[in-house]
């Protein structure tokens, strides 16, 4: 089965995401079925003046298709901005959908480092005005379960609050026109030592040496729900009207994360800063941790896997009116995680099945494609996943080499003797044991020997 | 479960056909986990030139991205062409895969008549040297597996071959370089009667009359092995080596739909012709039919769902050496089928869930979001798809009309005196029964009143 669908499914809090429930384009709900044969989708290409200005720097990467005489397009970029337009444009105002899609950058591919054009993303949102913190948890919960289920290794879901952020940058004197570009610098702190942040908040950046000392205090803080206590203790913090809501809603967060027991890999992280531009409060990143060889130092970040926030004022840039539908989700770095479990099965040497097939039918000799078209139907109209090689006459140890190179675990083979007897004879490929079974209770063999 | 995915599957003969079991950008193989969850895919876009005098007429509507500096790229115009271009570049000589994806054509979107600008294609191939007419036979028993399980209504698949066509109008004295013109016009034939096309060819093709009366004895022709047989005797298409090896192709093509059993369904329609230029061997094309009302006509064509054939010569074409790679396919129209499958769901008032959520986790009064919180946590967490409202205090009412809405079939509630007793009260949204379970009995319960 598609195991990794099933696993993902399970990952997105067991419960029925809708993969896009999407009006049609037509108006009608499409039915069911569609929704997982053809993954809808929100459109491709956007009006270009829709995407310019959503993604600050980002913007020099978007794909514009050629003016061939209509509106000017340009291909999707990530999947977070399309969602928001298409819960604008379809006045949608609570909805929660899982994305499984490419996008595109236009920008110098660099393989190596895993950096192309056109790439696919994995993005979970749930969209509506809810009691606080109640969807943020879940999404940190779907984050978890998907990282633990992978089986990863150890990991570490760093946790901040635009809002908090914005009160410490308040309380330390610095003025509002300064807080993206600030914002921009303290995220660098999970690369860098704080002096070398902090040199670039006063060179580059322009503040006083004073208030960078002041950031300093805070930004290199983490912890749990003891911190969050601390904090809202704190003489100056607890003045700032930002920062008491943020420390609110994190308190809150923690609590729930409790009652889901995943505190134990979460981390409030007042370094966490995260780029874009449209999170307005909570705002999450996980890490895969490494241990180092000695067991001495702490566990190493090795890059990010998956990172996400809220984003409350988006959808209202897309709607005519300004209406507002709060947002809160999580992108989920697939291309990464793909490229890690790759490398584990290369350096494993295992071998991976890309086929399900669960029979080979085959032949012992000449003359007999009638009958392996025959038994190949009747397996194939029974449900069974059943191949057979596009020869019309070819070796049985040709057929049976496929059969361990591509690892298909049984053949059903019919030849003359077979064909008289009303018989086929089964044979486990990996045992070689073969034995003969009455072409009426073929199937029915063939379901008991495959269940798991 | 994801219905229609395992419909699809069983549609694929049953079989492990790989979703592209594709060599990832890097070089390597994904593991098999990959191959569903993210459909890999072909490349969206392709350098211009290799798209453009691909499509005839259609070349007009390729959708080309802006000139940026780089390549001139064009955005994916069908399946076909990428899947060729895909194996060529990767020097793949054997491969069958199925693909599911979107395509994009710059034309004037006319909804009502389900035209778009970007719509789905889902297309299966099967690409390598192997013994004539078996993987022909295998596309036309999974098109006959698809229309069959979808239970779409009475259909017909309509098969001719290229040589045949060439062949009928060599001897009906046609010159060559008229060959494809003649082609589109006698496609025509499913839409028009013989008197038009006849005059579509002498006033607009230049034919003479004769020649135009000559393909009308042919082209008008339909039937089964009975019909290969007599034009295998016919005088004069017995001379012609093209027609000859085409009608030894379509016996050979009978005999196995015939193991398959599914001839009943299958007519030799010698006026197929299909427009695309790179078919070069075996045609099809399935039609809906729909019975008149007054049982006295013959069933009428509603349109076609379906469509592929034989195309030897493509993958040479994007391979800088010109190795063939001989392959045959087809293209199921899902946009189609799913209007027709929409139509009738509405027509049939019937209620379409768009999530698969099994359990509604709810309480009765106020302050007990921990509790719902810890439960939907327990119940995710042993794979239950479960659901909960994103509200701190919702009202039972309100959660149970969720459930009603929604089609949620079970509610998990509990209120303080469960909680003191241990048990949970899970109710059936259906007949409002209502039970108490103990807590640690509540998963096991939910998978039985589950079970089919």
């Amino acid at each position: 089965g598609p195991a990794m669908l099933r696993l993902l499914a399970a990952g997105f809090g067991g419960e029925g995401w809708a993969l896009w429930s999407v009006p049609h384009p037509g108006g009608t709900l499409r039915p069911r079925v569609t929704l997982v044969l053809c993954c809808p989708d929100s459109p491709l290409a956007s009006p270009q003046e829709m995407l310019i200005g959503r993604y600050g720097e980002g913007a020099k990467l978007i794909y514009e298709l050629q003016d061939q005489g209509g509106e000017l397009l340009a291909l999707r970029y990530d999947l977070t901005v399309p969602f928001a337009r298409y819960l604008a444009m379809n006045k949608i105002t609570n909805m929660k959908r899982y994305h499984v899609a490419k996008v595109y950058r236009r920008d110098n591919p660099a393989t190596t480092r895993g950096r192309y054009r056109e790439f696919y993303q994995c993005d979970f949102d749930i969209a509506g005005q809810f009691d606080p913190m109640i969807p943020d948890a879940e999404c940190l919960k779907v984050v978890h379960e998907i990282l633990s289920d992978l089986q990863l290794g150890d990991f570490l879901i760093r946790v901040n609050h635009r809002q908090i952020l914005n009160g410490v940058f308040a309380v330390c004197g610095i003025p509002e026109s300064k807080f993206i570009t600030t914002c921009s610098t303290v995220d660098k702190l999970d690369k860098m030592p704080w002096e070398e942040v902090r040199s670039e908040m006063v060179g580059e950046k322009g503040l006083s040496p004073e208030a960078a000392d002041r950031i300093g205090e805070y930004v290199q803080l983490h912890g749990g729900l003891d911190l969050i206590e601390r904090l809202l203790q704190d003489p100056k913090l607890s003045q700032n009207k930002l920062a008491k809501e943020g420390l609110g809603d994190m308190k809150l967060l923690f609590e729930y994360l409790t009652l889901f027991g995943i505190t134990g890999k979460v981390s409030f992280d007042l370094s966490l800063a995260r780029g874009l531009d449209y999170y307005t409060g909570v705002i999450y990143e996980a890490v895969l941790l490494q241990q180092e060889n000695d067991h001495v130092e702490e566990p190493v970040s090795v890059g990010s896997v998956a990172g996400g926030g809220r984003y409350d004022g988006l959808v209202g840039m897309f709607d005519p009116k300004g209406r507002k539908v709060p947002c809160v989700g999580v992108s989920i770095g697939i291309e990464r995680i793909f490229s890690i479990l790759e490398q584990r099965v290369e350096a494993s040497g295992e071998k991976v099945r890309t086929t399900e097939t669960q029979v080979l039918v085959a032949t012992p000799h000449k003359h007999l494609i009638a009958a392996r078209l025959k038994l190949i139907s009747e397996l194939w109209d029974a449900g069974i996943k059943a191949e057979m090689l596009y020869k019309k006459d070819p070796k049985l140890l040709k057929q049976l080499q496929y059969c361990e190179d591509t690892g298909i675990p049984l053949a059903a083979i019919v030849g003359e003797q077979e064909l008289t007897d009303g018989v086929v004879k089964l044979r486990d490929v990996a045992t070689r044991e073969e034995v003969d079974i009455p072409r009426e209770k073929l199937v029915d063999e063939i379901r008991r020997r495959l269940e798991p």
